[in-house]
C-alpha cells in the first residue's frame, strides 16, 4: 500500500508535498520520498522511515522548484530496502523523469522478462521500474502517446504521478482500483491519494480522477485524456479502502469514508443484533462502525479499549513472556467500562485471527460477562493482487474456517460478519457489486493473473496485521 | 510533568522498566532514563527523546541486575538538556545512589543556596539534585533516618524513587500531590506513576502509596514508614491528573480516570445544557467527557474530529502560511458529521485559548451551524507550582477574561465550564474540596512559596499546549 | 580517482575486501562499497565516507559469500551523491551483475546518447552505468563474448571488476592506463589496484594484469583472454601514479613506487643542483624524492615540515582569518631545522601554485635564509581525461606561466622541475616515452576525445589539491 | 594523557579553542570539550571522539563569548564514558566554574573519601572532580586564596585551566610534571599544553608557566602568583614528553622536541654503533632519532616502513587470522628499501614488546639480512602515576627481562637502548637528572603514593600501545 501526492505551480512545491505526505502517512510508513523539478532538473530525496524522519530542513532546502511529487511506501519486511523507496527517478532519451506509484501490476514478471530480453537493466525488484522502462522503449514522439502506449501494456492497479522537467502527469488505471483526487491550491494543481491531504494544506477538492484518465499539467494549463475509453473496462474501486485503509476524514471515490463505515455498523446491527450492555470499538479503525452499530441497536457506545499514541516500531520484549504482549503495547482495556458487561466489540476485519483472539481475551480479563465480536466487512478469504499487502490465502483464517470455527478460535460468545450485500449497501451500490473490487472477500478478481505471479504476490493485509497485532 | 517507574526482585528488571516507561510515555517525551543495580554497582542510561529512541538492544544489555528505576521527563524548551535527564545518579559517602523525581519543590532556590554555602557543587539546574545533596550532608547512620531528615527539608510535590546497591525506596510527599502506585509482578515489587504501566507488564495493582509514606524494598522484604504522620498534613492530590494528565485506562488515587471524566461530562451536561444535534470530543482527552455529556443530554455522540497518529515533533512549516496549521497537523474535521449541525464540542481545558479558537473555526469551516464549547474543568486561572509545567498567569486567558469574553474570543455560540463544585462531585468529593489540590482553578495553594520562586516557576499546562496547539 | 578490489574463493570474502579497500583508501575517500555474491544472489552495501565509516559489523554481516568486489571513490564536490557510489549492481537478462570501475571513459557522452536512444534509462551520471547497459544490450550468448563486444565500444581508461552470481571478472583496458594486480590468498584469487592491499591481507602478488587482458575466475578456475591483442594498441600506463597517486609501498606496473620516486629525486639533483644546507620533503608524497635528492647531492636530509595525523574533512575556520590556514592544519614547520638555513624543499608537483606558495612562506617564516623548490615531475600543463580528477587547464599555473614566473609567484629563490626525459629515466624507460601516458605534462593524449567531452572532463589533480591545499 | 587549551580576550574564543584542541589532538582522542564564558554564564559542549567529530557548526554557535577553555582526553577503554569528558563544569557557592586538567593526582582516593565524608557527591570517577569539591569547601574569600588552599591538598601532576564568569586561571603543579605554555594572540592571552597549538592559530609563544605558578587573567590584565615558592619543591618535568608524547614541532619546557629526539639518536649511535646498510625509523615517532642516528653513524637513512594515514578506530578483523594484523593496518614495509640489507630500525620505546616483535618480523619478511633495533630511551621498567596511561609493571617487558632476553623475544640481531645518562644528555642536563622525572625508566618517583593507589594507576604507555600495536 502506498500514498502519492503531486503539486505543480506553487512556489513552495516541496514543502506542500511534505505536508501532503504527512497527511497520507497512514498509507505507508516504511519509506518516503519527494522529487522536485526546478530549472530543467529533477531533485530527489528519499529515505527509510516516516516523513518526519526522512526530511529535515537541509533535505528540504535541496528540493527547489514549483513542482514536486511525493510517495510514502509500505512494504513487507523482506524487501525493506532504500532502492525501493519512491519516487523512482531516472534519465532517459527524453530527459529526466520521476514516477510515484500506488498499486500493483499483475503482469510485472512478464513485463520484466520482456524488458530484460530487450536489454533493460533493473536496479530494484519493484514493478514500478518496469513502467519507466516501457516509456524509455516507446518510439512515440508525443509524451501522452508514449504514456498511452506504455500504460496499455500494464495489467493491474496503478494510480501514478509522473514528473518531468516541464510536466506533471497523473494517471488512474482503467479499473480505477486505487483512489486519486484532484484539487486546487490557489494557482497550483494538487493530486493526492486521499482528500485528507487537501484539508491539511487548505486545497480545494475538485474531483476524483476518472478511471482510465490521464491528466497533464504544464505551463499551458491542465488537459485530460481518456485513451482507454473505447476499451469498456468496468470500474472496480477497491472496497477495502472504505473498510479499513483510507482515513475516516477522507472522501475516496466520491464517498465519505466515515459515513460509509457508520453505515456498515448500522447494517451490521440489523444483520447481527444481540442483547448487550455496551458497544466498544477497536480503536481507531472500528470507531465509526461502532457508532453506527450503537445508534442502530440503541446499545450505549463506550471506549472500553484505549489506544496508545506512542507505538514505535522497535520494542524490547522481555524474555519472560507477557501474554498478548504485542496487542498490549497498542491497546489497553478500561475495566470500569467492561466489568460485568455484555460487550459488543466492533472491528473492521479479521485476518489471521490472532489479534482478534487477544482482544477478546483482554476484554474478558477486564471482567466482561459476554463478548460479541462484530466485523464490519465479510470474511477475508482471498489475497489482494492490486496493491494491498496481505498474507497468503492459507494464512487467512476465513479461507479455511467457517464463521463458527472462527468464533470458537476467537473465544467469543458470538461472531457476526457484515454480508457482501450489506457491504455493497453501505458503499451505496445496493443492487449489485457494480463498480467495486471486493475480490478479497469474494475471490472474483477483475483482472486475471498468470500462475507465475501467484506465488509472489499472495499476501493480504499484512500491513494491517503489523499495525494491529 | 514526569513519569517514574521502579522494580526490584526481577531477573529482567531493566526490560520491565523499559515497558513501564513506555506505558508512562504520555507523562514526558523529552528525555528518558533507566538506572539498574547489579552486583553492588549502578548502571545508568539516559538520553533525549522517546523511550523507544533512547533505548536500543545495546543500551539494554548494559543495564544488568534485578532492580531498576526509570524516568520520563517533560520540560520547557529552554531547559532541554541531557544534564536534566533522570534518573540522577551519583557516588556519595554511603555508596552509589540514583533518584527519579516526579513533582516540583517550591523551596528549591533556598535549598540550593544553603547547600552551595555548605560546599555543594551542582551540575544541573534541577531541584532533584538538591535532594541528593541533602542526603549526602545528613549525619544519620540509618538509610530511612537519612531520608526522613532530608525529605523533611523539602517543600512542594515529590513522588520519588531511590535506587542504591541494595535497596529500592519509594516516597510520596505528605500532601500526596503526585500519584504513585505499588504493585506486584510475581516475586517482584513494582512502582509506577499510573496503573496503566502495571497493565502492560501484567503486574497486579496492590494499592496507592499513602501521602507521606516511605516504602523500602530490599533482600529482607518490603517495609513501610510514615515519618510525617504526626505532622497532620492534609492530603492534596492534583485534580488535574484526572482532568487531563493521566491516561484514561489508569486508576490514580483510587479512582478510574475514565469514569471520573465521564462523570465530569455528565455533570457538565446538567450545568450547561444546550439544544444541539451532535456531541463531538476533541480527541483524545475529551472523549470520555463527551460520552458522559452525550449520555446525560441524550444528544448523539459522534467523532467529528479525527486525530492523526503521526504527529512528530519537528515540522517544516510552509512560509506561505496555512490557517490553523498546528492544529491541522493534529486534528481534521469530518465534514459529513458536522455539516449543518448544531455541535457541542467537548474539551478538557482552555489554556491560552488559541487552540480552542482554531478548533471552533475548523468546525465552523466544516459547515457546523452552531458551535457550543463545553470544558470539563473550571477556568484555568492560576499556574501550578507542584510539577505541571504551565504558562504564566498572564498567558492564561481565564486569569484576565470573563467566560463571556472568552466565548467571544473563541467565536463559539456558547461556552460552558464545569463548576468547581461539579469538578469535586466528579472526583467523588461532593461536599468539599477535601483531599484535592485544585490551585490551578482556585489559586488556593496548599503549600506557600516565596516570591523568589514566583518568577521562575509560573508556567501552567505548557506541555499540553504544545501537544494540542 | 578510485581504488578497486576483488576476491573469490574465500570464506570471508567481504571481510577481506573490507581490508583491501582500507589499504586502498588513499585512492578515494568520498564513498566506499562492497558487493558480495552468495547462493546465487548479490548483496550490496555502499555509503558515503571512509571505509571505516561505511561498514560496521551489521553491514558486514549482510555481505555473505565466498566472492566480493569493492570500490573506493574520489570525486569532485559537485557530484557527491550516494547514487555514484560503487560497485554499481543491477539485474539484467543474464541475472545479477555488479561492477567496480577505476578510470574514465572519454566517449561517455556519445555512449549515453546512443544507449538512451535505444531505450536505456540512467540512474546516475557516472560513465560506469553505460558499461552495464552495453552488456545488457549485447546479443552474445557467452559471457566473455558479451564482455568483449561491450568493452570494444569503450574509449578511455578502465580497470574493471565484475561480479556475477558465479563469476569474478577482471579487465584492464588495452592501453593499460590504470593499474590492476592479481594475487593469491591461499585458495582464493585476489585483485587490487595496488599491491599494498595484498601486503595487508598477506596475499601473494602474482603479476599485473596485462593491458587488454580479461581474467575470469569461477568454479572451474582462472582463465585469461586477450580479445584486443590484434589491435596493436600501445601500452600507456599513467606516469602520475608513480609521481603522486600510488602508495610508496606499492608496486605498480612492475615498479616499486618508492624506488621510482627516489630516482626522480636523484635525477632532479643532477638536473637542478643547488648549494644548500638541508633537504626537506613536503610530507608524505615528497619524502622518497627528497631522500633521493639528499643522497645524490650530499646535502643532509631533515624533517623540517611535520604533517598532522588528524586532518579531518570539516573545519570551523575562524572569521578573523589566519594566514595559510588550510596548509597549517596539515603542515607545521620545525623552526630548529630551518632557521638560518638554505633549504631545498621537495614536492611532487605544483597544481595551482597556491599551496606551494604557502609552504614557501611557512618555511621562510620559520627562519630559512633561502628556499629552493624542487618538483619531482615536469610542469603540470594539461588536464587528465583518464580518471584523475584535475582542475581545468586554465587553473594549472604551468599551463600559462613560465618556470621563472612560477618561481616569482611561489616567492622561492630557485625553482626546478624534473625534465620529461628525467621523468622517463626515473620510470626506467630512458630512451622514449614508450609505455607511459604523460599527457598531463605533455598534452600528448593517447586516446583522442571529442569536443563534447572537453568541457566536462577538464579537471586535473583536484583530489590532490584538496588533500594538500 | 590529555591536552588543554585556554584563551581569553578574543571575539572568537571558542573557534580558536577548537583549533588549539585540533593541534593538541595527539594528546587525547577519546573525548573533547570546550566551555566558553559569555555574559556571566558558562556554555559547555563535550562529546566522545575526535575534535572534528565532537564539534560542528551548531555546537560552535552555542559557545559564545570572549573566553574559553578546552580539553582533549585519552583514557583506558574501561572508563570510556561521556561523564569523564572535560572540561568539567558546575555551579557552586561562588558561581559557575569549569576546569580542564592534564595530569594525575596520586592522592585521589584519599581526597575522595575525605570529601564524601564531608557530604560531597560525585558524578564521575575522575580525580578532577575532587579539585572542584575542594574549591567548593574552601572558606577563603579570595579566588587565589581559595585556589591556593585547595591546590595545596593535591599531590601529583596537574596542569590546570579554570574558567569562571570573569576569570581564566592557569596552574602548573610545583614539580612542573606536565607542560603548559603561555602565549599571546593580538590582545588575547592563550595557554596550551604544547606550542604547536600556538603555531596553528598564529599566536606568539611568550614562555612556559613556571612550576607552581598560578596565572590569573581577567579584565584588569594578567597576574602571576607563586604560592608554593617557599616549599622548595624540585622541578620534575616528564622526560617522556620528549621521548614520545609531544609533537616534534613543539617546544616543551624550553626545548625543541625535534632537536632533543635527534640528539637521542646521535647519542644512541655512539652508545650502540653497528655495521649496517640502512637506518629506518618506525614512523612517525622514531623519525627524528633515526635521522640523528644516521647522521652520527654515517649510515644512509631511508623510509623502509610506511605509515597509513587512514587508521580509524574500529576494524573488522577477519576470523581467519592475519599475522601481525594490528601492526599491518598501520605500517607496511617497503621491500625495495629493506631487501638484502642490514637494517637499523629506530623506535622511541618498547612497552610490552609485542609490537616491536611484529615490526622486526615484518622487516625480516621484506628480506632484511640483519635487523638491529635501537631504542631512543632507556628500558621502560616502571608505570607512570602522573598522567601517562601505561600498563602495569608486570606487562612492561623490561621490568622482568634483561636486554638480551628482550632481544631474543623481539627476534632481532642486536638491541640497544639509550642509557639514562644519554637520555639526560639529550635533554641538555648532562651532569644530573636534576629537573626531570624519569621514573618510568628509573623507578625513582618524585612524589610518593599510597599502596591504595598502586593497584589502580599502574598503567604505562597504554595509549601508545593502542596507537601502535
Amino acid at each position: 500500500m502506498c500514498g502519492i501526492f503531486g503539486i505543480t505551480g506553487h512556489p513552495e512545491a516541496a514543502n506542500i508535498a511534505y505536508l501532503g505526505l504527512h497527511a497520507l502517512q497512514h498509507r505507508g510508513q516504511e519509506s518516503a520520498g519527494i522529487v522536485s523539478s526546478d530549472a530543467g532538473k529533477l531533485h530527489p530525496h528519499r529515505g527509510m522511515g516516516l516523513v518526519t524522519d526522512v526530511f529535515d530542513s537541509g533535505a528540504m532546502a535541496r528540493l527547489p522548484g514549483r513542482a514536486a511529487i511525493g510517495h510514502v511506501r509500505y512494504s513487507t519486511a523482506g524487501s525493506s530496502d532504500i532502492r525501493h523507496a519512491q519516487p523512482f527517478s531516472v534519465q532517459y532519451a527524453h530527459g529526466a523523469i520521476a514516477v510515484a506509484h500506488n498499486g500493483n501490476l499483475v503482469n510485472a514478471d512478464a513485463l520484466r522478462t520482456r524488458l530484460e530480453t530487450a536489454g533493460s537493466i533493473f536496479q530494484s525488484t519493484s514493478d514500478t521500474e518496469s513502467i519507466i522502462h516501457l516509456l524509455a522503449h516507446s518510439r512515440e514522439k508525443d509524451t501522452v502517446d508514449r504514456l498511452t502506449s506504455s500504460l496499455r501494456q500494464l495489467e493491474g492497479a496503478f494510480s501514478l504521478l509522473f514528473l518531468t522537467e516541464t510536466k506533471l502527469v497523473a494517471v488512474r488505471d482503467p479499473h480505477g482500483f486505487r483512489p486519486l483526487a484532484l484539487g486546487r491550491l490557489k494557482d497550483a494543481f494538487v493530486l493526492a491519494s486521499e482528500t485528507c491531504a487537501f484539508d491539511l494544506i487548505e486545497a480545494e477538492f475538485i474531483r476524483d480522477l476518472d478511471p482510465g484518465e490521464i491528466v497533464v499539467v504544464d505551463s499551458s494549463g491542465m488537459r485530460s485524456y481518456y485513451p482507454f475509453s473505447g476499451d469498456n473496462v468496468p470500474k472496480r474501486f477497491c472496497v477495502f479502502e472504505h473498510v479499513y485503509f483510507a482515513r475516516p476524514d477522507s472522501r475516496v471515490d466520491g464517498q465519505s469514508v466515515y459515513r460509509v463505515r457508520e453505515r456498515m455498523g448500522r447494517i451490521l446491527a440489523k444483520e447481527h443484533p444481540v442483547d448487550a450492555d455496551v458497544v466498544v470499538p477497536v480503536p481507531d479503525s472500528g470507531i465509526a462502525a461502532a457508532i453506527g452499530y450503537a445508534r442502530e441497536s440503541g446499545i450505549p457506545y463506550d471506549m472500553g479499549l484505549i489506544r496508545s499514541h506512542y507505538v514505535g516500531r522497535t520494542f524490547i520484549e522481555p524474555q519472560q513472556s507477557i501474554r498478548h504482549f504485542g496487542v498490549k503495547l497498542k491497546l489497553n482495556a478500561v475495566r470500569e467500562v467492561l466489568e460485568g458487561k455484555r460487550v459488543v466489540v466492533l472491528d473492521d476485519s479479521v485476518v489471521r485471527g490472532t489479534t482478534s483472539r487477544k482482544i477478546v481475551k483482554m476484554i474478558r480479563a477486564a471482567g466482561a460477562r459476554e463478548v460479541h465480536v462484530r466485523i464490519s466487512s465479510p470474511p477475508s478469504t482471498h489475497p489482494c493482487f492490486y496493491g494491498i499487502d496481505t498474507p497468503t490465502r492459507s494464512e487467512l483464517i476465513a479461507s479455511s474456517h467457517s464463521v463458527d470455527e472462527i468464533a470458537r478460535y476467537l473465544t467469543c460468545d458470538t461472531l457476526g460478519y457484515l454480508s457482501e450485500k450489506g457491504l455493497m449497501a453501505a458503499v451505496s451500490a445496493p443492487e449489485s457489486r457494480e463498480g467495486y473490487c471486493a475480490a478479497c472477500f469474494t475471490g472474483q478478481y477483475p483482472v486475471p493473473f498468470g500462475s507465475a505471479s501467484g506465488g509472489k504476490l499472495i499476501r493480504l493485509h499484512a500491513d494491517r496485521t503489523e499495525r494491529l497485532e
